[in-house]
């Protein structure tokens, strides 16, 4: 019905659209989206106008647009995203309040943790993760514990491909990772030093919904951390999480 | 391009297929969507399946769709939503250890007050307010403020129409309207007792972003307390906040 010669659905032409906007590119004009989205320049025109008229893009006076306040509602109203979200802010702080570093909340998304929200303590170190952003799998804390319990088939979907290293100790041979993640199964936490940045360890554990791992929580630690307080603090705080997501 | 017979385009399809989902109806079969949203049962399965194959909807094990992973991500990355709400999050936290009750952080949207961030403190009432949810202009602290800074067009429109009453005692004149907002303008500030609930009173502020109001911060507190203490405490968050938006 909404398919153009090239075959791609209007909704594939729409993604293609919203993806050209990042944390650094928040603001374009149609025929930037147009040139980094690969459409025609009059295609791209028509669907920004489509977007701006059901305002989940919205235009300044300078006939540029940006993301739309109705795409975040209508995104958000109803989501997992918000209820995991909402279930886990409370008990997020928590942990900030008492381990006083960056405190994350990820979940598996296309094969990458994807982090949908991170509280950073004024105190703690430098922190790659950003809300909305997404880290490799085998390289942060929360990826470990997702890929973990992933589904099998996702698991060695994973495993058999290239795994790209963030730093130098990212782990990246399928062997060693394959182990890693047999022992973060059984000892229902991670300890990641280095993998993303050399100063700074990753701990993490799963947040389960109704028996399935549904979201890892983490925090960033300095590298030369003791990390016992703050697996015994993470755990605690996703026990609660998981009781108020079983309300 | 994508224009059905009826003349709305793809993308209008697509936002009444996703404005379906709500925080009290997560999720739907393809045929209740197309119930809901008022699409014939074809289009309404056509539309699912892009929006799933897009992953911005995403398919359980009974066939039935919620809102996925990856529209969240599209609809956050980039957006000024999470721009503000990220400056404002930490000044929200330093607030509500303050007051120790709901503060709330909400824009303009469609001629009503959507709320961005809501911090609910255990010891605070009840708050009719939810993140990703709006409350009229006319009723909520958050909405006077935001409508008192509005542009001159959209303010009189919205006093031109009737204006909904929350609680008895929500401001439905547009006349004791105006002068109100004349007042919050003035002022810099908003208390409104009772306009939402009989037993709390609204208490809200602007927050401005180069010279001009992008939203309000607000705490909801119980009627009986003192709300000189909130002013200040919400006054002092609006300015930092201001502050880190502007780096």
């Amino acid at each position: 019905m909404a398919n153009s010669p090239s075959g791609d659905s209007m909704t594939e032409r729409i993604v293609r659209v919203l993806e050209t906007f990042t944390a650094d590119r928040t603001v374009q004009t149609a025929a930037g989206i147009g040139r980094r989205a690969g459409l025609p320049s009059s295609t791209a025109h028509r669907i920004v106008d489509d977007l701006v008229a059901a305002g989940l893009l919205e235009r300044d006076d300078e006939h540029r647009v940006r993301l739309g306040m109705r795409l975040w509602e209508l995104a958000l109203r109803g989501s997992m995203a918000l209820r995991l979200r909402q279930a886990a802010l409370p008990h997020m702080e928590g942990v900030q309040a008492q381990v006083r570093e960056h405190t994350q909340l990820a979940v598996l998304e296309q094969d990458e943790a994807l982090f949908l929200e991170r509280l950073s303590h004024p105190d703690a170190g430098a922190n790659i993760t950003r809300v909305a952003g997404r880290l490799p799998l085998n390289a942060s804390s929360s990826g470990l514990v997702l890929l973990a319990h992933a589904d099998p088939a996702l698991r060695e979907r994973v495993l058999g491909r290239p795994l790209r290293a963030v730093s130098p100790e990212t782990v990246t041979d399928a062997g060693v990772l394959r182990r890693l993640l047999a022992t973060v199964r059984r000892q229902g936490f991670v300890v990641a030093p280095g993998s993303i940045e050399a100063v700074s360890t990753g701990v993490a554990v799963p947040i389960r919904d109704r028996g399935e791992v549904v979201a890892a929580l983490s925090v960033v630690l300095p590298r030369e951390t003791a990390t016992g307080p703050a697996v015994a603090a993470l755990r605690a705080a996703a026990r609660r999480i998981e009781e108020d997501l079983a309300r």
